[in-house]
């Protein structure tokens, strides 16, 4: 087994340190859409929001695609189709950047492509995708989580050189139960107290109980933010892109706005999975892709073009 | 029985209907805090934030205050002390202004009490008082509600001439699970499914299932709103008065911020409590004050000038 930068889940130990990987791993080397500023903003905080990244017209048909996804999916029972509970109605569909469509097509636009390359310094491939809808009135909280710690210790991902992207297709308000992200987290690793259950990603989906953060570790970074947590709000169309390690949550939509994104995690094809650091077995191939990690080539254009000609 | 002017939980039938009685009853003839621009932005969305009410020296000493109280009644198991589940740790007191201290001083304050008869155009009581402690981390979600639905219904409150005072007595982030309002939703009323079931408050303390608003009056009253759901935010020391029939609720707290209150619910000497419109027992006296309904007669001076001189 590889040397392990960053253990965790080892019983009661819990501890804050050190990141030992760069934030920003390329930089001016690489050709995209950040900015010098954008650069070191990601840097010093962990996640950066391009607003209106896509245009009203691309996030129509992202929408379009999304609901004739989920509605492809409902009478289909299989784990990457996460459904409420009792009920047939489909919250997330995974691997869709695999659907020899639409969602493929924009797997590979250059707009977040390159962005992902300008961050991670490398060709970069998809670890996991998936679309997700998250409905008003009854939206579920989500706990404060490093997905890297996850991701480390269940998937085997070596160093923090991943990111993810979330294309946001709704008005995300303070009131809609936002994204919280605590800047500057991801300078520092929190090894979490506990071990990790066989199968653990069967129930981890619905509500996180391994590789969470203990409160003491939760107000340490939290003070070293200043005392404050910024929330990714902004309208439809654009997209936030956060380090792996960038500690993160949301609390739950009582309101009436229901919330959808597409969720890209792009991993430098520099930090290919090893045998998960837990000692457990690989995660299934749906939320970690071990199996086709060839790097992506970015395409240009616009999603309403490329599907016109189609 | 009196009349019902605002019929509710009448088995399956939802409606939403106008308010049948004033926003703002007093005004001008009365003397207070609030300004006829205060008045006027309180008549159109149904509350309003008076930021730094309370000084800095007052905040710190109301929540020791705060402190001492909840830890005096850690040991006595009654239904005015609210615990955790499975806990000893307080989350609520009631009554707080009946107990010939430091808080029945303050329930009698002028800068509160003269806001509260500038806006219900009369003599107040008190219709309620308690302290509130919800804790970081894993404060609970609070789900939209209209007070005076369950005044009216369990209380036997027979007009909406009421009114919430809340002393804030740490920082409102945007991120710590904010009091939520839907501006302008005091101006009808959602008559919500259901029937009363005995003894209700037992449980409606904790999670209210009775007396909830149906999803599409919810739609409809938060696009009256624009689309706007407003959230109080604002320094310690802020107080926030709103409507009885203001429709708010909030999301929960997964922030290390814990956030305390002190809450009074003053009422006009001319809306009394009758028997209750649902027909059930009135609800005990320390969620509604049938006995003690005397005008409040407001006291000026510093909180901390008061301490020092008893």
């Amino acid at each position: 087994m590889a040397m392990d930068k960053y253990p965790s889940r080892q019983g009661d130990h819990k501890e804050i340190m050190d990141r030992k990987d760069p934030i920003v791993h390329g930089g001016a080397d690489y050709d995209g859409p950040l900015e010098e500023k954008d650069l070191s903003f990601y840097d010093e905080n962990g996640y950066i929001m391009l607003k209106n990244l896509f245009t009203a017209d691309e996030v129509k048909l992202m929408k379009e695609e999304l609901r004739k996804t989920m509605e492809n999916n409902e009478n289909r029972d299989a784990p990457d189709v996460i459904k409420e509970p009792n009920s047939n109605e489909v919250r997330s569909v995974f691997e869709i950047h695999k659907d020899s469509g639409f969602f493929e097509m924009l797997s590979k636009n250059e707009r977040i492509v390159k962005a992902a390359q300008q961050i991670l310094g490398s060709d970069v491939y998809m670890m996991q995708s998936r679309i997700n809808f998250k409905p008003g009135f009854k939206g579920k909280e989500f706990y404060w989580h490093s997905d890297f710690e996850t991701w480390h210790m269940e998937d085997g991902m070596p160093d923090m050189r991943a990111l993810s992207c979330s294309i946001i297709l709704t008005d995300n308000y303070e009131f809609n139960g936002p994204l919280m992200l605590i800047p500057g987290s991801q300078k520092w690793y929190v090894s979490c107290p506990g071990t990790t259950p066989e199968d653990n990603f069967k129930q981890s989906l619905k509500k996180q109980e391994t590789g969470v953060p203990d409160n003491e570790s939760m107000e340490w970074l939290t003070e070293q933010a200043g005392g404050q947590i910024d929330r990714a709000t902004g309208p439809a169309g654009s997209v936030l892109f956060f380090d792996c390690n960038t500690m993160h949550g949301s609390a739950g939509n009582i309101s009436p706005y229901p919330r959808s994104n597409v969720f890209f995690v792009f991993n430098s094809v520099e930090n290919k999975l090893v045998e998960p650091f837990s000692g457990t077995e690989p995660r299934p191939e749906f939320l970690a892709n071990r199996e086709d990690t060839s790097a992506i080539k970015p395409q240009a254009g616009s999603l309403t073009e490329d599907v016109s000609s189609r």
